[in-house]
């Protein structure tokens, strides 16, 4: 059994080594896909149960849309095409036969849902539509990282439809703020919730926000966007409404989407050198009991309580007894380090003896004793205070590394030979953000939406500056 | 508002016409591929969470492995890539350039799982595998109907490996019986258990099962199938694991699915004139609940009533409360009969008066009234009764039209003039098994498990018989 590299040594090594042990994911023979191995969409399933019911509470319904898109439908709108272009699958032959239209494989989905959304939408009763899909999408990438930058992967995409410039910017706020609560409640990933600027937004959409977490190297990670169209995608598929006035009108929409990207972040933010940390939330398993014993008596003893624990805690959590004989306690530990279970329960005849059980807890490596009877109030307890410890921690740790600067040199020379959130002014011109980039690969990952000061002089060309910006070398 | 065709009238334009009004789905403006509305896709969901749950407690775990299938791959196994090859759509082009080798959007994904199985399985303590995906498949298709027949649907498939045969076997036949639960107690259609022929099976598979259900045309649906794949796919994708003495073995593997084409089993199980009709335990909505007023005093009265109602069933069910005002009573009533909402509840201030409600039920378009105290409990009985009797209604139907026929002449004339299920005895002969479906287009849809009589003479031939085949014409 390899080990894991330390992220002090090779952070890039380290993040595969997590996934490896884990067993999340791993490459398939087809360039750039993946296999999302149980575990792992065990995560994925749980991120899905949450957020989807998050979706129905706000009044969203699911629906499906199909796999393929006409060629042409692609091409109607210019800043998405040209956005999307370079990264098509394109099915060109089928049933044996050469296509009359190339279809592409849905790299996102507003240019099929506006085609049909132009038939469903005719007066301003039918408004707002408010609807998602689940489902796998495909841009081709050179260069691919499990999780963060796969071929193909799952995600939801919500595509809404409004009567107003406002309503769909109140749906589009919505929506981040959903993907806040999830990713920080659940998952326990502090975000910063702001605006992308013109040249980092979505492909055909008026404004982009996001929510953006640091990795544990000190780079951000994009966890979910939210985008309102404006009416660019209305216009070029014709979805008009009729107002109460009885005037047609172009209609608002938004999209919003996270994926199995959000898998990749949470590895990022919160695993160790032993291996992948989960907050109790988001964990396929919560507790794992390691019943230790020599004598079969033993055996027979430890593992009537193991038993008995176990079915005191199922009703609320998810509880596994690692009852193999084909491996010893210490295997077996070291096992579930790895796969991040949250706490382990050990129990063995001189625990028994006293009336205790150990329980070491996966985010800090302590342990502690308690009695036998306390361990329903003690998990509960651990659990919370994890969950709990895990976000503060993310917080703290891009708190410590987001700095203010207002000096190009300084700026310049931080990425030279260190990563770190930057907060400086920006005078919105793309030549200033392009220059950035060119100098030092930090670029605008958010216009933070914290209601801070943002007056101030531009980091690159000294002008004032009416905003903050969160520089960064991104995933 | 375009009303429903009759059964009798025309009974393919009637299902077509139960679709769009109940607003389940509609044809897209890709080629044979469908929209699933929400309320459609909140069926799927019903049936999905059900499958779900007992995949789950019978062992499973869910994966998820990549939506292309590298060409050469498909090719390995003959028997798999004849069946297949009509029917792919090929990915040619991506990222800007010519594909190296072709990659085939998966009609099923045995090939592209079985190549990372064989990575998997070493030993014999890595068996069995019992993992599943929900994902959605590709084949070509040049007649499509909405959810019978689709170029892209949604699916599961099973995927498991075992050491022998007999747990391959096993776990075929435990898979079929959950497809009978869930299509029985949920869904509520009768179905037959049973074997496919050899021309009827799966495209690679040792042995097919299936269930069979009649829909209301007398035509057969296959609801699901079961497939114990021998070693078939072990041998060509060289899964191989070293017993207990150290010898290296071929695997042997299964594979099972169900699709959205249950959607249209469904539809055409249970329907009627007057449109959809759902059972209680797949249906997204349970109980409807129509207020009747003419002045705001009534509309005050009368939905405070409605509100209570609903708070005392909505921890128990789904219930909706239709409280638009741009519909009239009427109109709402045939709305949601269309919809196929099990129960509706009217309430007006003559009910109010009385201290009762009208319970509607939609599979017998009867009426009762109930005491407002005893609604729970009423409501409690009356879904309960309306699941079990749309069961025996569309078991009764399908026993009252399977006909035992032993004369090939009373066989040709009975499919010259109508349909039915035929039991009759078969030689296992492929030349008769193709003579009849020359002759009189119904094929051998199942050889049933029902433990019943098998001896006798061939329907075709006349030659001694083993077995009793369900012949019918098939969807």
């Amino acid at each position: 059994m390899k080990g894991i590299t330390k992220r002090s040594e090779d952070y890039s090594k380290w993040y595969t080594d997590i996934i490896a042990q884990a067993d999340l994911a791993e490459h398939s023979a087809v360039k750039g896909c993946m296999v999302i191995k149980p575990y792992g969409y065990a995560i994925w399933e749980n991120i899905r149960n949450v957020l989807d019911k998050m979706f129905k509470e706000t009044g969203h319904e699911n629906l499906y849309f199909p796999l393929f898109i006409p060629e042409s439908f692609l091409k109607k709108e210019a800043d998405h095409v040209e956005g999307f272009a370079p990264q098509l699958a394109v099915v060109t032959h089928a049933g044996g036969k050469k296509l009359e239209e190339n279809l592409i494989v849905r790299p996102t989905s507003e240019t099929v849902i506006c085609s049909t959304y132009a038939k469903w939408v005719k007066s301003y009763r039918d408004l707002p539509l408010l609807y998602n899909q689940w489902a796998n999408v495909v841009r081709w990438e050179m260069r691919t990282r499990l999780f963060l930058r796969t071929t193909e992967f799952l995600w939801q995409e919500g595509h809404t439809v409004h009567a107003t410039h406002e309503e769909a910017e109140e749906e589009t706020l919505r929506m981040l703020e959903v993907y806040r609560a999830c990713v920080e409640d659940y998952m326990a990933m502090s975000v910063i919730k702001g605006l992308k600027s013109e040249s980092e937004k979505f492909a055909g959409a008026l404004r982009t926000y996001s929510i953006e977490a640091m990795m544990q190297d000190k780079k951000a990670l994009q966890a979910g966007t939210s985008h309102n169209l404006g009416q660019n995608f209305a216009k070029v598929f014709n979805i008009q409404y009729q107002n109460k006035q009885g005037q047609l009108e172009y209609a608002w929409q938004t999209s919003w989407g996270v994926s199995t990207r959000l898998i990749g972040a949470l590895i990022m933010s919160h695993s160790d050198d032993n291996g992948l940390v989960l907050p109790p939330k988001i964990a396929p398993v919560h507790v794992v009991i390691v019943p230790i014993y020599k004598t079969i008596e033993e055996m027979s003893q430890v593992m009537e309580v193991c038993k008995k624990i176990k079915d005191d805690l199922c009703n609320k959590y998810t509880v596994k007894i690692d009852d193999r004989d084909t491996e010893k306690p210490g295997a077996k530990f070291f096992e579930w380090e790895k796969k991040g279970v949250p706490v382990r329960i050990e129990l063995g005849p001189k625990d028994l003896a006293k009336g205790q059980v150990v329980l070491a807890r996966r985010d800090m490596g302590t342990k502690s004793t308690v009695s036998i009877n306390n361990v329903p109030s003690s998990i509960d307890e651990l659990l919370t205070d994890i969950q709990k410890t895990l976000l503060e921690k993310h917080r703290k740790f891009r708190e410590e590394n987001t700095i203010n600067i207002d000096n190009y040199t300084d700026f310049k020379n931080l990425y030279e030979k260190d990563e770190a959130f930057v907060r400086a002014g920006w005078c919105k011109g793309s030549e200033c953000e392009e220059k950035i980039k060119e100098d030092t690969k930090a670029t605008i990952r958010s216009l933070p939406m914290d209601g801070r000061e943002d007056s101030g002089t531009c980091i690159c060309c000294g002008k004032p500056s009416t905003v903050k910006a969160i520089f960064s070398k991104a995933y």
